[in-house]
């Protein structure tokens, strides 16, 4: 029996138009140098997106044509993203911090026809552009020296000058929903990059997700902090999400360091914001170093991309009186799949708990856990398995490139290992290739980090498997002492023995120790857990053994 | 270019499975005779689900087959809604306030072949099923007398019976997300009723949108009381939205009465409930009359169905502290398509302004306003026109019935008759068939009627349009006084005059007026002015005119 349901596209299309009719004088304000900012009201907005579609269109971007970014998070990205998919093109945001030539694969690979530019990034993109085959077009946005990128057959604009020559007005496209509205590549530490490619149906879906009470709950009284990139799975989805609720958006641009953060909370007063770890815990730092810091206008500080560390929600908590709602997902999720609020009418004592948790699965996104034979295993809370996820907004392929252990009957296969407790709470132990398994069970090396990473004398820590005669692996401890602190192999190993919490045996309790100035890491500011194998084999780490 | 997202349907079945996984805990909780309640966690709905499906296939239902409910909003109809559509069938809400001749004619026209019936209506179904072509079986919950059923051919059991011989385990259906999941009629006050066929995939959608920050905000934390029967869209989609987010249900069942809302409002405290004005001033007079009431736990209101008396809203907020939303939809959009939040950072003495509109455009949903000749109206908060309607939750006929002319290039003319101001919000000033022309301008019955009850000695008025030799038509007001209270058409005219507020031309203030004990009422609850106007034209009004 056919539904008598009108058949309407969900598009990002959808979204500009809804956002320019209802929320007009909503605003993106970008911060600038000196705690400048410039404002853009969501009206305006639409009309510098259509000058930019036309100005697109002028140098040849048709159909489902790639126009790249290589931006900070600020006003023209935000202009990107919303003219792009709106006028038919696919938005490809290019991961700034990778290498040259992970960045010339990537846009050869997708077939980019146009990049835009931040000015401060011309150097980067001079070093890339030589090796790039398709690009036609740099738009470069600010005033800087666009010379090093003369000389390549590629026509190079000044991207203000190019939307101030084009009509305010442009007809926006409503495509199929399943067709593509933008991509972005996952670099792992092996292999090739792998893109992922959106849907303006996923797009719409999870921005709604994202708007939702048990997600984060976007309105349009919010004032929206994206820190995290939006290079990095677009800013977790905060730009659509808020544009879709009216919500203010607050760019950093640039200024991610701690201090330039904490004027523009102070100034600009957001109500909710996503970050790494890191950048909260730098701006804990800062708030300890200079006490009148006061960032109590944020309601929710969504953290994720690496497990949260107990101590750095502790701290926010008592510092701030701001709570730390942990996310998961990834590049391939949209990215996000489960948020940790805690459950409603949990008491106070057991609320830490959950928000230790990496969170629930949000309502359209399943999960499930599969052991080493391909067996569900149960939410018991105990059980570790790999994590699975399913839904309309997480990825079934890779953009040309056939990776079929990647995927289960449909489903994908995250890479990350933990159990899930009988109310649907999802706690990640380990990435699948960074497990230790000793003696035929499982030690998680992120409980282990995150309690050595609560000893004041830590500034990081990273546990790592290394070869054992007997149990065939053990772990490693990784360290890097807080600054001006000094700490042993012998403080830790017996503090670790007499401290840690139940859920930690003692025979997890590393019993070999090495302490570094810095623990590596991936492009996206992962611990690079690989490299420290290697260093570990290549006899490169200084081990202290307590046995 | 093809995106790399999964095919995962969005269906009723992944609701379910959703709330069972993640929200075992929380509960339905339906109030009963003298207070009492029953309970059932959402883990338990799931089993009793099962059984429901598995006793359903044993009667015979299969595929799309149709299954009807008779039911007020309880445990069993919520068991329905969730079962229903996740076995791959489809859900008949049958309206119970029809009449025995309508209730018969959708009945045939949907071809029902099961109908659940609440005990306490086994009468009316009596009424009815001799006239039921397709009805096969019965099931009846509660414990009545199920006789006056026999005889007609259709097996008859016990609803909790049924269930208790089943297995509490069933594999759900994930069927197309176009399929129809359930069905609706209209009934309008001309013609036949006509139903509309929600789809998975709509269902998913309104279900997502009413959970967004901008619409209702419904999350774990919640609890939901739905006084608007779920035979009546949906009850505006809160029950499945409910179950989404995972928050308590409270429901009334058949107790719709002030007192014992207002007793199971204080036992169970919810904290968002909806409901048409007609409830929510009942309750406000029963506050009155006993001052000891407090309905604070709820921090929402949602309000629609009719206008809103501006008298409502600010009774609310002075006496319970309640803020009424007014939220706009009908059956043929599922129904939610506008929430009138007032807009952010609005000053508190410009809010009431905003709370009397019926809202603003929920994302998803795009709004246009269409004037005589087919041409757009301008937003600019003055210019009337027909509003029309699109979206994936918005009906794009109606089953097996053309009806083209309630139809315009796939949006749906909703026959209500507004304006919308820029930021927008719409304020719906008629139904076009009920619409005053006088001289070639339009008069507002809605805004004239909510003045005249804002009046302390008025308990309704409706106003309708009556002919006039002068100006084609003008404006007759039809008023109920309040109990006890004696008005005039002197004093009300007057007063009118010296009062009313700038948005009311005094050209509009009615020179007829007429008092009748009650305003007849459509089997909805609306204002019958169709009934009006022919009780005017046969002379049954005795109508005073000032001049």
């Amino acid at each position: 029996m056919k539904s008598t349901m009108q058949e309407v596209p969900m598009t990002v299309s959808s979204i500009l138009r809804h956002v320019a009719t209802n929320h007009t004088v909503r605003q993106v304000i970008t911060y600038s140098v000196n705690g400048s900012a410039r404002y853009a009201t969501y009206g305006d907005l639409e009309e510098r997106c259509a000058r930019l579609a036309n100005a697109l269109r002028r140098v040849g971007v048709v159909g489902d044509d790639r126009v790249a970014t290589m931006l900070w998070n600020n006003q023209e990205h935000l202009e990107a993203y919303a003219a792009v998919p709106a006028m038919g093109a696919v938005l490809h945001t290019l991961n700034i911090r990778l290498s040259p030539a992970q960045l010339q694969f990537i846009a050869n690979h997708a077939e980019d026809k146009v990049i835009i530019v931040d000015g401060s990034l011309v150097p980067l993109l001079a070093a890339v552009l030589p090796g790039l085959a398709t690009v036609r077009v740099v738009f470069v946005t600010g005033d800087g020296d666009t010379s090093p990128l003369d000389g390549h057959g590629v026509t190079v604009m000044r991207y203000h000058d190019a939307l101030a020559a084009e009509s305010p007005v442009f007809s926006w496209v409503d495509p199929d929903e399943r067709s593509a509205a933008g991509m972005c590549y996952t670099s792992g530490t092996t292999g090739d990059p792998k893109g992922v490619v959106y849907s303006h149906r996923s797009v719409f879906l999870h921005s709604m997700a994202a708007c939702t009470g048990n997600a984060l709950a976007i309105a349009e009284a919010d004032r929206v902090l994206p820190v995290v990139p939006m290079f990095h799975a677009s800013a977790w989805g905060l730009p659509y999400a808020s544009l879709m609720a009216g919500a203010d958006l607050l760019m950093p641009d640039r200024y991610l360091q701690a201090a330039p953060l904490a004027d523009m909370i102070q100034q600009h007063r957001p109500t909710k914001a996503g970050a790494v770890p890191t950048i909260w815990n730098d701006l804990l730092q800062y708030g300890i170093a200079n006490p009148g810091v006061d960032l109590s206008s944020i309601d929710l500080v969504a953290c994720g991309g690496a497990p949260v560390p107990q101590s750095l929600i502790e701290g926010f908590a008592d510092r701030f009186g701001v709570q730390i709602i942990q996310a998961w997902g990834m590049t391939e999720t949209s990215p996000l799949a489960a948020v940790g609020r805690p459950p409603a009418g949990i008491s106070p004592t057991k609320e830490l708990s959950y928000r230790k948790r990496q969170g629930r699965a949000i309502c359209g996104v399943e999960m499930r856990l599969i052991d080493e034979d391909g067996l569900p295993v149960p939410r018991d809370d105990k059980s570790v398995g790999e994590l699975e996820v399913r839904g309309p907004w997480v990825t079934g392929s890779y953009y040309r490139l056939e990776d079929a252990e990647r995927f289960r009957d449909g489903w994908l296969r995250t890479g990350d290992v933990g159990h899930i407790s009988p109310d649907g709470y999802l706690t990640l132990t380990d990435r699948s290739k960074d497990v230790i398994k000793s003696g035929g069970e499982w030690i998680s090396s992120v409980e282990l980090e995150n309690w050595i990473m609560s000893h004041p004398d830590v500034a990081e820590a990273a546990v790592v498997a290394m070869p054992d005669p007997r149990w065939q692996e053990t772990a490693l401890a990784v360290v890097v002492p807080a600054p001006g602190r000094k700490v042993s192999a012998d403080t830790l190993h017996k503090w670790c023995l007499e401290t840690c919490p139940e859920e930690i045996p003692h025979w997890w309790i590393p019993k070999n120790w090495t302490f570094v100035e810095q623990v590596p890491r991936t492009s996206v500011g992962k611990f690079d857990k690989k490299m420290l194998r290697a260093q570990h084999e290549q006899g490169e780490l200084l081990v202290v053994s307590k046995n």
